[in-house]
């Protein structure tokens, strides 16, 4: 293995005319073998593909993609600057187009219009085949553009706010369903839901979800909205627990702060989870749902599926297929203690 | 706006030839026009150049590098694969060099040596200006490679086994000393550091700051190892605070999570933080210091300085300059109430 030298001026990268040069042999023996065309022997072929290797000569990319229509780069264009959400997807995004030997070009616009414009004209530039937006979800994001007409872009984890556009996301209204029925399906009747901002559309798709799971069972709503943190999981609870009302059995937060604030609240309080109160929460981040005491039962948004499905859609499209709508994903129920369903209704307590 | 059109097989995207055909001048105008030399009128030149806007005409970026000694791309090898401390990293690099107007292609090698390696023959093909490494860190990594002479890499938050390398890195040290100081100046006495994993370099360091800044004061050491966890932490103070020997009056913990399982286990221990036990935790990660009851006191590694850092100095070193070694980034201490200082030694508990 050559070992790497100390740094100086960029050395010229070797060209063909060098390996031609250090194999003896014209540019044109050289290029017919190394671009494996035209008649050679296989000695002639082999020695000019070892000169190749020995110098450091590599096929310029570049050059190549000059006269072939693909570059094979495409753009990832992110806004969530806190990377939890996103960095799973890309993960499993940028794995399924290298296996294609796509390389990503990774922007983070970080909610700047101004910044995603300059982006997407620096990507442009580069002649990239296709284009991938993912970013914090709030409501729908208007269309990334404009572009050159039939680039293909998918919006993944954000939801496009165009006819047109490809979106694919989770399909948060069949979580929370799932959440909800397995909770009413453990016998518990009073489920309160305690959710983030209604801005969100995740957080109406999960209301959604969780009503109709509610009134397949004849059962009564109740939902409170605050921020996506532990003090607002745990102050819920606080509000929930005191006072003569009839208490909740059972709790379905929006995501897991909520729900590892709501199940700490619990504890202070001496309630037992999941022997009092049930409680499920959304997103199935581990950091959150393992560490808390009981640990905690989740919706898993299957993000690296979701990554991988974008890297999917994108290459059928760059293959010329036409794809449009927005795509649900389905999540998964992840069980643990807090719900009660594995452990019997037992109590961590 | 043009609105996006419904996807079909990619269009050709306009060349310089479609700007002279549609603008009426010849080709050798609309280059003039178009690449800003040659003489031409005011109104002339305006107007190809308004035709090209229209049309949707680019320069292209790989044609022009061609011809430039520079891809103006960089790649990005991570090891990281969960994120949390590569995507600072990278959001801050990437920054510093689209300011630049380099692009970043972003590759995930997932500790698999055949996909870095995969990752670095693509990548070497588009012909890119420089390398970031960046990893999880363990112990030292092996350098990348190998690599054409001269090409500029810069590894960080992960420290290269070789001499020539550059690594950016932050002063777990001082920062740890930092820390510790912050105690021993409050007062306390009897300091006790719980950390993770010894084959982590940085652990190792860490400890070396905590010894030097007991050791200034004439105090007593005392290292507990176990996992990154916050059921280590609580664990760790089960042990430390049951039994006859004398108690902790503070503990060092070797990353947030620890510091959380520390502080919840002595919250239902009844041991005030921090009037009975004061608490400093590694990382700054807010999500689980500002949740925390109190919200804990913190060293911050300052990812993002060391992002904007590891892009200047490869723009530096795209430039011609020589930088090698491995340097350490200074950190800072978040103060919180954990450790008693802003709150004078008032009780959260």
């Amino acid at each position: 293995m050559a070992a790497k030298k100390p740094i100086s001026t960029r050395a010229k990268a070797p060209t063909i005319r060098d390996v031609a040069r250090v194999a003896n042999v014209s540019i044109g023996t050289a290029s017919k073998a190394l671009n494996a065309n035209g008649r050679l022997s296989t000695d002639t072929r082999e020695k000019i593909k070892r000169v190749a290797l020995e110098i450091g000569y590599r096929p310029n990319d570049l050059a190549q993609s000059l006269h072939r229509s693909k570059s094979m780069t495409v753009g990832v264009i992110t806004n969530d600057s806190f990377g939890r959400f996103s960095f799973p997807i890309f993960e499993a995004l940028e794995e399924r187009l290298a296996a294609e030997g796509i390389a990503v070009f990774m922007c983070n616009a970080t909610d700047d219009p101004a910044r995603e414009r300059q982006h997407l004209d620096q990507l442009l530039g580069k002649r990239i085949d296709g284009i991938v937006v993912t970013a914090r979800r709030t409501d729908n994001r208007p269309p990334i553009g404009p572009l050159p007409v039939g680039l293909p872009v998918v919006y993944v984890f954000t939801h496009a706010d165009e006819d047109d556009a490809l979106s694919l996301l989770p399909d948060d209204e069949s979580g929370a369903f799932m959440a909800t029925q397995h909770l009413t399906a453990l016998g518990r009747k009073r489920i309160v839901h305690i959710t983030g901002p209604d801005r969100f559309e995740a957080v109406r798709l999960r209301i959604q979800g969780y009503r109709r799971a509610l009134k397949d069972q004849g059962l009564n709503e109740q939902i409170h909205h605050g921020p996506w943190s532990e003090a607002w999981g745990r102050q819920a609870v606080d509000k929930l627990f005191s006072g003569e009302a009839p208490k909740p059995d059972a709790l379905f937060c929006g995501n897991d702060q909520i729900a590892r604030g709501v199940v700490e609240a619990l504890r202070d309080l001496g309630i037992g989870v999941p022997r009092d109160v049930a409680v499920v929460g959304f997103d199935n981040w581990e950091v959150m749902t393992e560490a808390a005491r009981p640990p905690i039962t989740s919706i898993d948004m299957n993000l690296k599926a979701l990554g991988r499905e974008a890297g999917e859609r994108l290459i059928a499209m760059i293959s010329g297929q036409k794809i449009r709508g927005a795509k649900r994903m389905p999540c998964s129920l992840v069980i643990r203690k807090s719900c009660g369903a594995s452990a019997e209704n037992s109590s961590e307590v």
